[in-house]
Formats: C-alpha cells, structure tokens, sequence
C-alpha cells in the first residue's frame, strides 16, 4: 500500500486505529479454545467485528510461533484472510526482525512475497545491511524500532553519545538516509509521552506505528497532542484492550464496541 | 545443555566448531532440489556428515520462514532429527528475536518449550524485559547479540556515550547484570579482529558465538588468539564455506571434508 493510499483511508475512515492480532490461546474465549483451529477463527471473529473502525490489522508473530507449524498456519491463514476479504487494510507483520543482508533479504522473501503483508518492523541493531534488503520491494514498508513502550526502552535507546544524542534519534536520522517517508515508519511507544514532540522534530512527516495504549497505560490525547501531522503520519495499535474486552461468547461485539469507542476519539482528533 | 556438558563436549571433540544451517534451496544441488522435503533431506545429510566435527548446529530462521508453513516444517523436522540422533550436539535456533516482556514470553515458548533447542539468539534494543523472559528456563541460553560481523554493526554498535564507551560494550556490562555466563552468551563477528581483546576485558569468561569465518571473510587464527579462555569459550560458526562447498552429488562428503578440516586447526589450537 503506498503512503497515499494509507493518508487516504485514515481521512475516509476518520481512523487510525490498528487492531493488533495477539492472539493468546489461553486469553480466548472457553467455547472457541477447543476447536481444532481456535487461533484463526478468533482472528477472523475480531476482524469482521473490528473492520470499521481500523485502517490496519498486527499479528505478532510470537503469538503463533509458540505454537510451532499449526500457529504458522494460523498466521498465514489471517493475512490470506485479511487479504482477501479487507484488502484495504494495512497489514503489518509485527516481527521485530533484523539480521545480515543475505538473512535479511530472505526474511523480506517471507513477508513481502506472500501478498497481504504491507509492513514488517524491523529491529536496527544490525544497521544499514540489515535493514536495506527490506526496503526493495515497491509499495512494501519497513517500521523501524525507535523508542519503544518497554519499560527496557531506557537501558539502551536512551544513552546519549558525546554531543548528547540518544541513541534511538540516531537510529532515526541515519534510517531516514536509507529511505523516505514513503517507505519507512518508526515504532514510537505511546507511553513515551511529550518525547513525542522531539520525534517530531527529528522526523516532522514520517509515519509512527505507536503501541502502548490501552493495557500498557499510553494516553491517546498526548500521543495526538505531539504526534499528529497535516497527514495524520501516527498508527495507533490496540492488542489486549481490544480483543480481549470480553471473555464470553460476546467477545466479537465487545471489541467491536471498544474499537468503536477509539475510532470515535480518533474521528474528534482529525476533526 | 549446562556450561560444564559444552566444555566436555568441546574438549572430547576437540571441536568449537557450529554449523550453520542456512539453507536456501537455490544453493542445495540439483538433484534435491525438486524433492518433496528438499530442505530437511539436505540438512540431515549435512548433519549425518559433519556430526564428529561439530559441537553445535545452528539453523537461521529467516531460512526456514521464507518457505511458509513447509518452511516451518522443514524447521521442527531438523530439530527433532538432530535431538533424537544427536542429543550432545548443542543446538542454537538463530532467530534474532525480542519485544516486550509478553511477546518475549511467547517466543520463550516458542523456542524452549519444545525438546531439543539449548539457546536462542536475541537482540537488545528492547532492553531488559525483552530479555529476561528467555533467561527463566534452567539449562536454556540467550545468545545476545553485541558486535555483529556485518557492515552495518558499525552504524549503531560502535557509537559512543559520553564517558567513550561503545553501545556494544554496554549493551554487555548490562546484560551481565541480568543472567551469568551459565545462561548468556554473546554474538561477536570474526570479522571484528582484534575487538576481541576489548570483548575479553568487557567479558572475559563468557561464551561467544563468532559468526564470519568463511564466507564473510574473519579469521579463526586472530579470533583465538584474542578470545579463546580457559574454559575455550568460544562456539565458532561456519555456514556457507562448509554447507555449500559442494554444488553436485558429492556435496555431503565435501561438507564433512571442510568440517574435518576446521576441526583439526581447532584441535591444534586446543592443544
């Protein structure tokens, strides 16, 4: 999906809302844990309750490695899914991956020649090689770690170098050499808070993929207060708060409900 | 596997060495490559072959992932083939992981709830919760990563605080607090030299993982010379220069021909 074509459906859908796909087997509704393929039919569930209210979906790849093959399954099955039924819905593989180049050009194999992945993010230790096979392939983004939501955020994203420059703003002026904004988005934790104002200086138009409202305690007004650009430039991610709103057979409509509460917010936000 | 099994392992075999199974079906011969299970038949051939040289083995997962669900197959096959023939072989799943303490969880699950896998490797930027998760199985390891052998560790990893320390340098002073060297090891690229004898004062009895040799160009003399311990100390890996050594038929035999002999220059620096 290019930029423009995501910039429009935000404005058309008046949202910016992301449902991330954390699928926990042990988190699910009791009447859907025994089914043969429990995982994706969750999935598919929250996404067709969901699917008004959110310009992209993010399954997180962990989620289903746990379960070895059958949880792949389950994975390829959501963006087959996806793919087919919402296809304009930004789909972002939540991987956190990063290796040398000849790794990282087959892990770009895995995500970006399957049709349905739009996205993958991307960790930066590795540098430029790790990153660069990613971002061959037109229409495809990388989401870039920058200041995560973690409490673990400030062992190492925040040491600052001789002239005082955290790490993780190195991180993002060096990306921004590799590629524009058409191409490359940044993780930025909504429980960063007002550091949302220095992200905009250092990269005022790129887009952020923000995780951290809802169960990890980030405040949607704040992120928006700093974050938010004339294009809107924020994806905002909601996991637990969302798919796990209600634990009985109602679940699909409860998200559906706090996934319209956000959109309701988001809607004010972009006035 | 604990610390002490390793070091008789190693000093049994005579042998530090890792093979690397990055296999990319491009490269495998000809006459596997259009087999139903092309990706295992040449792993446990490669395995068969160079069992008596190696003490470890190391397939990466970007390898496996690029395939899909018969990909991942292909991956849990060569697992529980190497763990019910070769249970003293340490077995590394090189998958650069790590997110936040939940997610990091899963892939905990993932890799070590499951027989055979002795450690994972894992990426720092996400910092100390996006590790420890993968630290509370006993006789499980996390290989954390510090100075790559790639170009690109020079973008991030060399960077220096104010007081001249270099991110790697404190990305391993910091995970030392986390985990001792019974449960952490470190990713150092033979490519880096003589950072080895940096590495050594910053952690001189853990092990490392040294990727680089062969194909990437490091040297097993210079990475010995700086980094071998008492306990050897070292797991040095070697990929493409053995898998690939041989395009035709034959390839299993050459493979086992390379091994030997990076098996006997490891014996003489035993010594």
């Amino acid at each position: 999906m290019t930029r423009q074509e995501l910039i429009e459906q935000i404005f058309s859908k008046k949202s910016f809302l992301c449902v991330g796909l954390d699928t926990d087997i042990n988190k699910i509704p009791e009447h859907l844990r025994q089914r043969e393929n429990a995982i994706f039919e969750f999935n598919k569930a929250i996404i067709d309750a969901t699917a008004p209210y959110c310009v992209a979906y993010k399954p997180n790849l962990a989620f289903y490695e746990c379960f070895g093959v059958k949880g792949y399954m389950a994975f390829e099955q959501t963006i087959e899914y996806l793919h087919k039924n919402y296809p304009k819905h930004f789909i972002i593989a939540d991987a956190k991956r990063g290796d040398i180049g000849n790794t990282s050009a087959m892990y770009a194999r895995a995500f970006f020649e399957r049709p349905g992945i739009d996205a993958v993010t991307v960790a930066p230790y590795m540098g430029e090689d790790s990153v660069k096979p990613l971002l061959t392939y037109e229409g495809k983004w990388v989401i870039l770690l920058a200041l995560t939501s973690n409490k673990g955020s400030h062992d190492f994203q925040l040491t600052t170098d001789a002239e005082g420059t955290p790490l993780f703003e190195r991180v993002m002026r060096t990306a921004q050499t590799w590629a524009g904004t058409d191409q490359l988005m940044f993780v930025v934790g909504a429980t960063q808070g007002r550091m949302f104002e220095d992200i905009r200086r250092i990269a005022p138009e790129s887009f952020l993929l923000v995780p951290g409202i809802g169960a990890q305690g980030g405040s949607l007004e704040e992120v928006c207060k700093y974050g938010l650009t004339k294009d809107c430039g924020l994806i905002v991610n909601s996991s637990r708060a969302i798919i796990y709103a209600d634990g009985t057979e109602n679940f699909a409509a409860r998200a559906a409900e706090e996934a319209h509460k956000v959109q309701q917010q988001m809607a004010e936000i972009l006035g």
